[in-house]
């Protein structure tokens, strides 16, 4: 029997997962809450698009999780060996880039830096960055169009080179100290191989792919002066990238002596190039062509893939098609929803509804459950962290509409729940339009399993059987097959991908299957949803109604502003205190 | 030292007030909160349009709060005594229709009925009648565009006509069985003076002018024909109106022997007319020309007075304009918005926001006085129970925009609180338009003394002083203004509401003077404002989004249909569990 190593870097916790890669039996797994700040998120109180992390969580979480989850598999099975362990591989959320210097060293681990949160990891939910990235945009739109032709149109405020021109913008001490930048993904392959020298550092498709406009097409990284538009400083930038990037079936290296010993596995097994949570994810719950993967968390991302022997069109407005970004050999698509899990946990811990003991997340679903489609009056937009796909658009904001002197918590709960679904169903109906048909959707992560009543109302909003992954944690697995894979079937993994997903992946017997009546009714619903999608989401609608979220933030971002100017703001916390301000520690995720 | 009684009727209670004709003094008060239903309101779960009341709770508050405040009298002045008060001034809601019998009793004190709830009030808020609202006014669009010019232009579902043809159109055995509709108002002048036979019942210009239509132009209530193009039997109806009615200067009658008994006071002592609760309300606080008196309540009332010596031309969406309805001799305007307290109430009370002991309206209010006008990024429409000017549209539902993944309880309070202040300014700028000029706002009402927050808001918002009327209860007020002028100066009284206005009322030395900063964020969210209460409230706009809200209710309705037809509903509760009801009794008004 051997093993490989899935290791999930979440928002607030790392999990290292112990699976089988004869039957994709979970031997172990642990998990470990990052200790910095909130949930292991670093925030500015006076800047909400601010979040930031601290690599030193990593090391100390990559650690602590992969001896949890092997003294847990000893545990579980005496015969078992940790010189089993015949692979690593690893996700990670992004684009989550670390400013690095010149040896690869982390500008946040430097004494000189500890207290400046712009030297830390820019989470790929810090949306500090939103002016740089309609820079970015219009530059592209003007010169390279076929930049943003692959991401949706539209290049956004989470990503590589929005981040790395806003710290250029507003912290030039931190932008001149940092030698390159690197995904939180690299870095971590990198470290364990003893690769993260900026000049041996290997970079991931996914991310370069999908974050940082690298396509081949067009010699990798964005064109030298291009980059040197918005800034010269980028175009030095540019050549500390390299002009190659790798697949989650190549390895990244091997694993080094020190960390070998630190984790108490064998030196110089393999480590696979990782990839992004949800694409890794996508491969743990079994995509494939026809299949969409949804990955359901605080976010989601829906993957796909296609078959790179027959051309794909450009689909306007979702995030992005990189050739190898989740299959090798397949065009990898992804969209996503910028906040499903979190719109609910907004209403639950923010607005606290409902008083004693009847607003968690269970009481408002068995009760929302109760509700007929339609009966609340109730429709709202899904757009409280805004909306990645199809309208890529970071400035746009929730909306709840219907409401009387007698709408409940659950029917706002409910009505929540439905404007995710229709968000997911614009997805779907947006990458369909453009040919790619999808006859299968599977659903992973904790709120597929956890809530029957959202997976049948996304059934019945979609009029699509919904199917739950088998394993529960599929971004893990899909780095741990990643890992099966560069081992190799010789050394007892396998020897490609289709292989390890019939091994070790699968879904769950129970499916939700759409009810005919309701579908009816959430087609009505719909229609009325995608009036307002349209109105308050598309620039070049007729409504006028275009201007009104994003006048109300210019007003709220003037209102913030202190009276003496338009000064940038500065972290204005000890980030000592911030480190250590992990009151509510809760992974969300 | 003479007193009057004002008796007030609101939604959920009776007061009695004593008070001083020669000073205003305040001498005794009294409450009595109605038995029956929740709060005094008759409920239908499965309908929440219906609201009706039991006319059992008013005869037993009267008796009650009058006595009640006697007592109080006389335990605070001791030389006190009952035959110093003078006469008995009475406003009550509206419309506020009850089915009577040829005799004048209301059918819900008959045996036969008890177990019927359209055999007892209709209360204001019933908006069970909307499709007759509706039918009323697209005849009278047709047929007497006259008619509506007076109140706004659209024939409201609260309203007398709407609520008697549904009456008709739903239960035939309570309209068969039904010989006249009284207005709440009039039928206890009416049994105070022992009048109450339709055949000597005086009827209130104020309810007839604002709510049914009369007006002296066109001979009174509407006529025959266009009753009988609705239904033949309205015409019947008709003829149990009579064709003229009275202003609250004049005497509904004089105290029978039996109440005086039952109350403890002098027989024969004059009862004024009765007028709506806001209209005596309005000149409780002082209303004249030049001056709008706000009633902030659970909804709000909005009144003015013009001088009827000048033309004034119809203002659209302004419920009515009736002479005589406030103050003798002057043109009455009357505005509102259906819901302003009752949106707060439903925010704390049904949502229940912030937790353990966070959610209180004090608590809420103190939080949202720290927020900068613009700070959270919300804007709401105030029209959770319709919106009565100047959309005149009981059809629209609430709206609120712009939360994000951090939006606070605290911060949709204020945002509640700021659509408010946007629908008055909107009220405001409307009247002026049509050059009524508005130098003055008085405000008054549990909400304009209780709320600083909202008043300094609504100054901010509006851009003028908002004055607070120094009586907290200027309907009873303007009640026992009515019962001094009725009962004259040489009875202890006064000749008229100039001498009793000068000698009664006032306001507190305490006002809300604007804020020049906050006033021009609130230009910019209400011009933000104003774009969604034109998309979503004008049929004519060009947004097309019109029909959003009307096409959610009307999903609501067919998702709360029976399956097996679409048969009118019959209340499901008994009647007699209904009444006794009352768990959570309190006063919102």
């Amino acid at each position: 029997m051997y093993y490989t190593i899935g290791l999930d870097f979440g928002t607030n916790s790392v999990r290292c997962l112990l699976v089988s890669t004869t039957d994709g039996h979970e031997l172990g797994t642990a998990v470990y809450e990052y200790e910095s700040g909130l949930s292991g998120i670093l925030l500015d109180p006076a800047d909400h698009n601010l979040a930031r992390q601290n690599p030193a969580d990593y090391l100390k979480g990559m650690e602590q999780s992969i001896r949890g989850a092997i003294i847990q598999a000893r545990t579980t099975d005496t015969s078992f060996n940790s010189s089993q362990i015949v692979g690593i591989g690893v996700d990670t959320t992004g684009s989550t880039p670390i400013p690095v210097d010149a040896k690869g060293m982390p500008l946040a681990l430097k004494e000189e830096f500890l207290q400046n949160l712009n030297a830390y990891v820019w989470l790929w939910k810090d949306h500090t960055s939103h002016t740089e990235a309609n820079e970015i945009t219009e530059l592209a739109q003007k010169e390279h169009p076929e930049y943003l032709a692959k991401c949706g149109g539209i290049y956004s405020s989470e990503w590589f080179f929005s981040k790395i021109l806003h710290c250029l913008r507003t912290d030039p001490e931190v932008y001149d100290a940092t030698y390159t930048w690197v995904e939180h993904v690299d870095w971590i392959t990198g470290v364990l191989t003893g690769t993260e020298h900026p000049d041996t550092l290997k970079r991931s498709r996914c991310a370069a792919g999908h974050k940082a406009l690298f396509n081949n097409a067009w010699g990798g990284y964005p064109a030298k002066d291009f980059l040197a538009k918005l800034d010269p400083k980028l175009a030095l930038l540019r050549e500390t990238l390299p002009d190659e990037t790798s697949n989650v079936n190549e390895t990244a290296g091997y694993l080094t002596e020190d960390w070998a010993v630190k984790l108490g596995l064998k030196t110089g097994i393999p480590v696979a190039m990782g990839a992004f949570d949800c694409h890794l994810g996508a491969i743990g719950a079994g995509v494939k062509p026809g299949t969409m993967v949804k990955v359901l968390g605080t976010s989601t991302c829906d993957i796909m893939v296609s078959d790179t022997s027959s051309p794909l069109e450009d689909i306007p407005g979702v995030c992005g098609i990189v050739e190898g970004s989740v299959l090798p050999g397949y065009f990898g698509i992804e969209a996503g929803q910028s906040a499903v899990g979190d719109i609910f946990n907004w209403f639950v811990n923010h607005i606290q509804p409902g008083g004693k003991r009847s607003g968690s997340h269970e009481t408002l679903t068995r009760k929302a459950a109760r509700l007929m489609p339609g009966e609340s009056g109730l429709l709202a937009l899904d757009w409280n962290n805004g909306n990645r796909t199809v309208l890529v658009d970071q400035r746009l904001s929730g909306l709840l509409l219907g409401q009387t002197l007698h709408t409940k918590p659950e029917e706002i709960y409910r009505a929540l729940i439905e404007a995710t679904a229709f968000g997911a169903l614009t997805i779907i109906k947006r990458i369909e339009e453009y040919g790619v048909i999808i006859d299968e959707v599977i659903n992973c992560g904790g709120i597929a399993e956890k809530n029957p009543l959202l997976m049948q109302i996304y059934a019945d909003v979609t009029n699509r059987e919904m199917k739950v992954s088998r394993s529960s944690q599929t971004c893990a697995l899909g780095a741990a097959m990643s890992a099966a894979v560069v081992a190799g079937k010789q050394a007892g993994g396998h020897d490609n991908f289709t292989d390890a997903q019939t091994t070790m992946s699968g879904v769950h017997k129970k499916t939700y299957k759409p009810n005919v009546e309701n579908h009816k009714i959430y087609q009505q619903l719909y229609s009325l949803y995608k009036q307002l999608h349209d109105a308050f989401g598309n620039a070049d609608n007729s409504t006028g109604l275009y201007n009104v979220m994003k006048n109300l933030l210019e007003i709220k971002e003037v209102s913030l502003k202190p009276a003496t100017g338009n000064k940038v703001k500065k972290p204005i916390l000890n980030v000592t205190e911030i480190l250590s301000e992990n009151t509510e520690s809760k992974a969300m995720r």
